[in-house]
């Protein structure tokens, strides 16, 4: 093949960042003989993952990479945290981001009730005592997260949170509403809040927590509202068929909406102490069966928002040491990025652009031998947006869309 | 004059590529002294004709270069072939591209018929011997190439093609229809099919070819329909008065239907065999007249279709021996660039960027001495899109179109 066949796309999580401690970013800090490699080898640029300037948000930024316009398919974050917890959306569905949270006296007093763990058996109490006026399917997650879904006919994504997002604020009784019509559903999201209170205040689990001095887990805070979006499948838009190897639902979830396979690893936690090694066996294996594979890796991300300099470099010196396991030659492109940059001066995304490098048969290489923001800036691919990377990498492919003839 | 008063437009059709032979591109493997030199005195940049990642036809990537955005006026290859093949277009008519062809048994054995060369007696006959119940009209172009325009109330461009596009198919007896009410446009289409089939295949050109063991030359298939857009004359858009010297069909019409003058070259044969000494010629003189000129350049893009990285490279080294006999100075801007990459690793259309340069009176200069894809990546122009290139242009020449005040 004169071109190459395959794809690896590779998203640290908030790995980008601003200059820092000794003007470095944790990038520069790091020690990343493997991905300077890459860079040496093919092709860096940087990317508006949105736009410039625009903080992008973990949904909307892989939305982006993956070619889907955030701005046309974006309904919110629900749908995709629903997904990845393993509730079978569909279209049109209206999907919430929950927690379990602790509220006294009306007033939210802990938003991740004490950051319990193992919320199964209360959930199963949701499950069987709510009763609503429509389908709703309610699942939990990893520690105190949960997602819920509303199925039924005239039902409205236009509802404003019932999680204050803050500790000491009422737990509303009622969402607001707002756009048009949605007062079904904020009926439906109030019936659930107040089911959901009754139900769990009594509960065993809640009353042994109590005795054992831990907060009790009596109501569930809702977020993210969404319809559940119609995706193309990416096979369908790219002729790819994809995986996605991820810990975090919301990757997972918007892997799943977009028909990608979900490849589990065990030990992969979403967190700095994450099994990477795993993550990459699993890519070498997914590799063997798809032609698309998206791999992301969290823990920057959450060493960005913990504000911890040294924590983040030294996990991506961590990631690369993994990565070098990568077997792959040069039939497959393999890019390395971030879906933001999280800088630890800031402790939230930025709209910094991001750094990528492009790595594999048919690239136009250019004189970067290191990965990180500042070289990337001067690198062959310049500046694109993260909508256009699918393209740019499909048309590597040799599949291309033209337009015109 | 402290600005340049004229713009030298120079398209090397699909001259762009990936890294091939020694990593090299034709562009990097050619011997370009006056391309380089223009690079060391002006500015370089990349450029995405169409958007990173997509693919440009020629008809959609000349349209862009020109400053029109083909996603609002390209309807279809066939209007811009009608008008180049001498068709006096009008905005509304519906065009398509033909080809004469071999037709056996129902079925498509040749879609050249032989490559057959001199058309114009068959083409006579089906002007004179077709009767549609609409205006038509038919020109024979070079080779087995044709157009075919239609003019009435009512028809409609959602028309799939005739031409299979592939042998040992069956000529479609009525083309599919697209989009609302085109019943009565694919009828005519059909019409003419038939008529065209009964009329070629008596015809005696075809005998005599039948007899010398030729492919007889007995159908007409058709492709790329499109209602001819409206579009505003260049010279409306710019104030530039401008002509077009190519040897394409495809590039002259463009050329028509935006109002330039087009002045035949003789020995420009849009292959590699193309007599370019007259074509530059040609431009010397147009400069004297035009304050715009569009040079295409075709037979790089032949090179890369047919996969032939010497060819291309030596044909870009006998266009840039050419082009320095281009008798300019610094009031005119040349700009040096290509519609789009057709890497021989591909033999199709790409999507990378291409790289341009400016040179002449006002351009801001870079460091780089050399035109190539990889140092065009370097240069102080970044990364620009096709359809900006027109403004950037004009502006230099201190006629940018001011928004705001």
């Amino acid at each position: 093949m004169n071109v190459a066949t395959k794809i690896l796309l590779v998203v640290l999580d908030g790995a980008a960042d601003r200059p820092t401690v000794n003007r470095k970013t944790p990038l520069m800090a790091a020690n990343l003989p493997f991905f300077d490699q890459l860079a040496r080898e093919g092709i860096v640029g940087i990317m508006d993952v949105i736009a410039p300037g625009t903080p992008p948000g973990s949904d909307t930024a892989h939305l982006s990479l993956l070619g889907y316009s955030p701005k046309k398919v974006y309904t919110g974050r629900g749908p995709f945290e629903a997904a990845g917890v393993g509730i079978d959306v569909k279209p049109g569905d209206i999907a919430f981001r929950g927690n379990f949270a602790t509220v006294k006296d009306g007033t939210v007093i802990d938003r991740r009730a004490g950051r319990i763990n193992d919320t199964h058996r209360l959930a199963e109490a949701i499950r069987e005592q709510v009763h609503l006026d429509c389908e709703f399917i309610f699942k939990e997650s990893a520690g105190h997260r949960a997602a819920l879904v509303l199925r039924g006919e005239n039902l409205s994504p236009s509802i404003t949170p019932t999680d204050p997002h803050h500790i000491g604020a009422l737990l509303p009784s009622q969402p607001t509403t707002t756009g048009p019509s949605p007062q079904k559903t904020a009926k439906l999201v109030n019936d659930f809040t107040r089911q959901v209170r009754a139900i769990l205040s009594d509960h065993p689990v809640n009353k042994k927590r109590s005795e054992a001095g831990e907060l009790p887990a009596n109501a569930i805070l809702l977020r993210g509202a969404g319809v559940v979006p119609h995706l193309i499948p990416f096979e369908e838009r790219t002729g790819l068929n994809a995986a996605v190897i991820a810990a975090t639902a919301l990757v997972i979830g918007i892997g799943k909406l977009t028909g990608m396979e979900y490849v589990p690893t065990t030990g992969a936690t979403g967190h700095i102490d994450s099994n990477i090694d795993a993550k990459v066996k699993n890519v070498n294996r997914a590799l063997k069966t798809h032609a698309f594979v998206l791999l992301n890796i969290k823990g920057a991300d959450e060493a960005g928002h913990d504000g911890d300099f040294n924590t983040k470099a030294q996990f991506l010196t961590r990631v690369d040491a993994a990565m070098s396991e990568l077997a792959i030659d040069e039939s497959t492109l393999v890019v390395i990025t971030a879906d933001h940059t999280t800088p630890v001066s800031l402790r939230e995304h930025s709209g910094d652009p991001v750094p990528f490098l492009i790595h594999g048969k048919g690239v136009r290489t250019d004189e970067i031998n290191v990965f990180d923001e500042f070289f990337a800036a001067l690198g062959g691919m310049n500046r694109i947006r993260g909508v256009d990377l699918v393209p740019v990498l499909t048309d590597l492919l040799g599949k291309g869309q033209k337009f015109g003839a």
